[in-house]
């Protein structure tokens, strides 16, 4: 599976952590972690899913692949700005939403609506987000689908 | 003004004549209504904003001009699917929510994401969103841009 | 109908001449312009149109409005650099090359890939253009559509 | 180097051997494939590198990750149509024509328009294009980006 992690370019030390944790969890279970690319949240789970072993693809929002951070196996360059957002939920067959501002509830409500099933670990609370506490619950939660 | 009134491809009778009297009275306010083209809440404001004597933009997902309703003056052929609703909220100055379901959510992400004020009736309870009764409070509200 | 005229950000003074007859003379002809909303064959085409009394649209490849030439009534704010060259050509019932370098060849590319009609002046010798040599011409071609 | 083949969905036999022996010697020199996912040139390059041991990337232009020939690894799901032809460019370090019609033109046209190096077998006549005869001569081509 493809597995988005989604989030915000800049986060709380507490929250990378959750991210790294489940870039990690993500990898060890042979899934691809796709996301956007860019800091915080995104450079965690990255981070993570290297120290997995896994593969991970970064969906940029600019013109340049070198805007990706340094875990970022294959950077995909859109120069689409938000609406990369849409290519995220696209290819992920699930995704784990952490934290995250304005732009990751875009890739909230896009998911939802194409049906993708969306984790939630302390981000918005919307209907259809199947909201958990931890990355174990979290993970879980992904390998239903 | 270009104004974009966001919202449901399907929606009550109730929610369908406030999208028209918004659509009328952004018509009369001598601004341009923006939507995704399609019906429910766009068709309803877009056929207010026509009986408004006003020029009305519709940004299709699709790949056919025809799923315009048929209100729509000038029907932008996306053929991006989701991906169109940060055409939208890109091209608007200012934005109103009416009702909506997901693909709503992720405009008023994409909106609020790029700084947009962004209007909302009966809409998703989200932080940043100015929340409005009536369809006079709306119009107020996009006048102050 | 919503004709396209497409061409480079800069050009000589005599496509400029070529690209403002055209603009006027769909316009006259009671056409909406769809360009790229910059410079050059685009701004060229945008100004001929005004003055021939009729509505312009630029569909812009950035983030600003204010992107857009003087001549655009309604810009279309993509933030999708390139990728809005597939908006254009879908959105267009009908298309004109003026001049024109790399650009303009991947949006005859899009068009001709949808099955548009492609009428060209001095641009591109791809196959499946109709090549004119003058504006007259180009207008008597469009009108077959 | 990610390494784009881009060409048409249907090929002659002749033209697939090119692809195919142009996908095994990309991923022989440790390059990524990127490609358009879909059948004809892409999906012999894509099968070439899988032989070669290589990783495969498809942007799809639709929205079912299942439209994807049986050799991408990596299916990017776009929902964008033609539009996803500029990600492929964006994406790719370098590219190589082979055959292809209209939507390959669009191609060269944008990685041309920022600046890529293309190199063509048996393809579009386009001023700026790197023509080459053989697969050896394009691999050594790529190798000098």
């Amino acid at each position: 599976m493809i597995v988005a992690v989604i989030g915000g370019n800049y986060c709380s030390r507490e929250m990378a952590k959750v991210a790294y944790d489940l870039g990690k969890r993500i990898a060890q279970k042979r899934h691809i972690l796709i996301c956007g690319g860019l800091g915080g949240v995104m450079e965690a789970a990255s981070r993570g899913a290297k120290d997995g072993g896994g593969l991970t693809i970064g969906v940029l929002p600019g013109k340049d692949k070198n805007d990706a951070n340094r875990f970022v196996d294959i950077p995909i360059v859109t120069a689409m700005s938000h609406a990369r957002n849409a290519i995220i939920t696209r290819t992920a067959d699930v995704l784990i939403a952490v934290d995250g501002r304005y732009g990751t509830l875009s890739e909230i409500g896009l998911a939802l609506a194409t049906g993708k099933k969306v984790v939630g670990i302390n981000t918005w609370d919307i209907e259809g987000i199947i909201s958990v506490e931890s990355v174990d619950e979290a993970i879980e939660e992904i390998e239903k689908v």
